[in-house]
């Protein structure tokens, strides 16, 4: 009966759900804007990444961040610090963005005067990937402390997703996390996917990413 | 209108979630076994909090896991190498455990001969404490990677747990990590929540922990 009630009510929703990613999409081509979905399990460094990302950027691409949070405006604050255009969406209990919700933040920026828009998602390594919300391209984001076994146990996020930043490099020498299985689980979900290894603390990575972001 | 809908099928997945709920709490405590449902986002040391915690009760407490993923059975096959009784709960893309799916699975154990089941969620710190699977109380685990901001962004898990595990406290040297502001933050939610640091790498603080455990 559960079972029966949720896969019906996610068709609904999903429905729902497309229409407003396209209209997304066709609000951002009318622009010449591109969108990101960061998407990655909490503290796995999203907006730390997002912070070295716009030293990078400055004065060759113009970028925006929506940031999803369930409660409080923190990141939002730290990317505002930086003098980034910042959108904070609260959830208020939700563990993902909606297309709906990141339509409307939309209207805060100024496209014409972007290049790019990254959403920060709800930091959940499952449901997030689950949603369109009208982006170009997924990114998924992982932290090395979490274990060279999570490719696996959360494949949707590394199927869907076109890049992907393994972040925390840093902490390797006192991990017991080997790189190369970590990367080989990768594979086995999604054979051709770019991965960026990154420290965003020793400032180690985040421009190869960025280059990506460029080219794309 | 997706919000409604949400909403209206939420409310009717709790009615039927609560039942079965009250159905499994009817059955532990007719076996006299208490129940407890390990929270946390992905990778943040819950089998490992579980492998630990088995060496520390062997012959003071019996005990089983129930393991919930949404896919493999790394974990389960983790603990069953350690002897203890284990059941692996797939939920095939879904992002937390429901009470209907924990009844089920507890069939296959002989809560006769059981002081207590350990239900070990889906890795996500969001969607998981939404829902009653029958448990006495709701453990919640947070890494000291994931950053001190995480009670306050996440809220209701820390509000609704009866205790509190913050793992991987070796890395604390490596990490910009303000343990008392994490322990503030944590009682901006839950005043009186009791808080176990534990480094299952080094094996401090578990035995707390089981303690706790012991005494519930």
């Amino acid at each position: 009966m559960t079972k029966h009630m949720e896969i019906k009510v996610y068709r609904d929703l999903m429905g729902e759900n497309e229409k407003w990613a396209a209209e997304t999409r066709r609000l951002l081509a009318e622009n010449n804007c591109v969108m990101f979905n960061l998407i990655g399990g909490p503290g796995c460094g999203k907006t730390t990444l997002l912070e070295k990302t716009a030293g990078l950027v400055a004065g060759k691409l113009r970028f925006a961040v929506l940031e999803g949070d369930i409660e409080t405006t923190r990141d939002a604050e730290r990317l505002a610090a930086l003098k980034i255009p910042v959108s904070q969406l609260l959830t208020g209990g939700a563990c993902h963005l909606e297309a709906k919700m990141v339509h409307y933040a939309l209207a805060d920026f100024n496209l014409k005067e972007l290049d790019i828009v990254i959403v920060e998602n709800v930091g959940n390594l499952v449901c997030p990937a689950e949603f369109d919300v009208g982006e170009k391209a997924k990114v998924a984001v992982l932290s090395v402390t979490e274990g060279e076994d999570k490719p696996l146990k959360y494949p949707l996020l590394f199927r869907e997703a076109a890049a992907m930043v393994l972040t925390k490099t840093d902490l390797l020498p006192h991990l017991n996390f080997n790189k190369e299985v970590c990367l080989e689980n990768v594979r086995k979900i999604n054979a051709n996917l770019p991965i960026f290894p990154v420290s965003s603390v020793k400032d180690e990575g985040v421009e190869k990413f960025v280059e990506w972001l460029i080219n794309e």
